[in-house]
């Protein structure tokens, strides 16, 4: 019997890929968090799409407006500015919303401790990414040693990254050997009907496929060269 | 300038008196969370009554109702009986709730790195309580050091709770010290408007209301004598 295991699948590129990884040894169960995030119901359908692409029948969509309500994001204020991408600035950016991914696998947990699930598996990107602390491998060890302590000593569950380590060209060149459906996936922060390529999430996205060779699938208003970047 | 500190008010006796030592020294902000438990209304009126009691105006009230769609718990399943209390039994009881100490955290710690607060106050108890794991000071160790890991540089918060050592006598002891209002606050697991008497909450409180030798102010349907169970 393959192990089963929780995927937190936000719709976006580099889950849909994580969840081609997950698919290929495990009994998955798909977990999507809504969190008052600027194109909420775009990822939500992306969500859905991947979730039927896979055909896992196991879904869970959680609601976490409190997020929003606690703001202190560009992603779930509006009043916050959106900036346009500098691939080139360091530190956190504006989009942090502050201790999301353990907002996120604190459900993940739950829902895999009632499950009996042994894994969680989660699409996050240390390096040539985000900037968000809360996607380090080192916070993922230390959320993992919470959980040991803090369930049932018959529980034992792992926080599986498969992508950590990868650039995002890697993650397109991983995506097109397991024939990955990047077209079904969304990662623009700011709209919801065509992507805008000047967001952080567009320009990361644009760059790991111009890196890597390959058109991105998904349409975009504006595609600026930023494999150089 | 006092410290600023997030406190877990529930609004049963141990956050009452978690809160009450709180108010000594900080600056507070009160976080409360529905998680579809049975007595959710309930709790929500002690919430709010001990916030008024200590004249706090940052509250913010968050619904989990996923917890209740996971479920695992006889307190957010109604198919699964409530059993009445055994202080004898052992192990993890049927009313523990999935990870759920790690959700209301996750929360509090996004919450306080907006409000750019240095503590999260909460008013668990390890022994002569519960037997839920994430109770156990080991686990917010864990958590504290999770935080550490997953949140900004400057960002340093740490997990405080005061009453994690007393049993249930000292906890009330401690809240009379401290002219604690017992009469707000709301324990019981299956009523809401006379406790049972026979839940293990109930019978947790009453057992130490019993051994201080002290008249617990609330109404109780029945109340068996605890204090030689």
């Amino acid at each position: 019997m393959n192990k089963r295991a929780v995927v937190l699948t936000s719709g976006g590129l580099d889950s849909c890929v994580a969840l081609a990884i997950a698919a290929e040894e495990h009994d998955l169960a798909l977990l999507h968090v809504n969190y008052g995030q600027r194109t909420e119901q775009r990822e939500l359908k992306a969500f859905h799409a991947l979730a039927d692409h896979f055909c896992v029948e196991d879904r869970l969509v959680v609601s976490m407006e409190h997020l929003k309500t606690i703001g202190g994001s560009s992603l779930t204020n509006p009043s916050i500015p959106l900036p346009k991408t500098d691939l080139r600035r360091s530190g956190i950016p504006s989009s942090y919303v502050p201790f999301r991914n353990a907002n996120m696998l604190s459900v993940a947990v739950s829902w895999a401790e009632v499950l009996k699930a042994q894994a969680i598996i989660v699409g996050a990107v240390e390096e040539d990414s985000s900037g968000y602390p809360d996607c380090r491998r080192e916070f993922f060890d230390a959320f993992e040693h919470a959980i040991e302590t803090g369930t049932d000593g018959n529980t034992h569950i792992s926080i599986v990254t498969p992508i950590i380590r990868f650039s995002k060209a890697q993650i397109v060149q991983e995506g097109l050997g397991l024939n990955a459906p990047f077209a079904l996936t969304w990662s623009c922060y700011k709209n919801e009907d065509v992507a805008c390529g000047e967001c952080d999430s567009c320009a990361l996205r644009l760059r790991g496929f111009q890196i890597a060779g390959v058109e991105d699938p998904i349409p975009y208003a504006t595609r600026p060269n930023y494999a150089s970047a």
